[in-house]
């Protein structure tokens, strides 16, 4: 995976675990594009210090993926629910119970949108 | 829930968060059911010492679910997992296309295993 798309779930995912302040640094750099100079200039300090801070998070937000795998459990359980999707796909594509494809268009929809 | 109940769950989601020898404590403690004195023989330390890091360590827990929430999203997921278990075997209570039957098992297995 990019770097940036890796650092960018990860703020997603721990994000919550960082000061504010960093947490608005990372969003600013990796979220919404701003450069260094740019968020040095909102910070009132200097591109050095806002480059020093992105680069300690990001091993923070490592460290913490490295500890609680949260990305990589998430990934799998994408995966998974792909699998689960195309399984009940396979029934709706030769089955045509009202009453059955009613349940399992019920679940499809549990499974995307809650789990 | 019970505090020591919740306390256990923590430790388990979030217990790599800690040091080695937190972790290590707190699962003798809430796991194991040491006594304070036993674990402060065990360190070598008192167990002022012991009851003081548990309660830190402790702090620092729910500190951790308070952030990130991922005890509460853990049991919201089981929620949904028995709501689509339920909804998959009212499939297989009536249906008994052996085709349909196998799927929906399968299905069900994943659910329970890898979700």
């Amino acid at each position: 995976m990019e770097e940036r798309i890796e650092i960018s779930i990860l703020l997603d995912i721990y994000g919550d675990l960082l000061t504010d302040k960093q947490k608005d640094i990372m969003s600013l750099y990796f979220n919404e594009d701003f450069s260094l100079a740019e968020i040095a200039e909102l910070n009132l300090t200097s591109r050095q210090a806002i480059h020093d801070l992105i680069k300690r998070c990001n091993k923070v937000l490592l460290d913490y993926e490295k500890r609680l795998g949260l990305m990589k459990k998430n990934l799998e359980v994408e995966k998974i629910k792909k699998t689960i999707i195309n399984k009940l796909d396979s029934i709706t594509d030769v089955h045509h119970d009202p009453s059955v494809i009613n349940i399992i268009l019920d679940i499809r929809n549990e499974i995307i949108e809650k789990l």
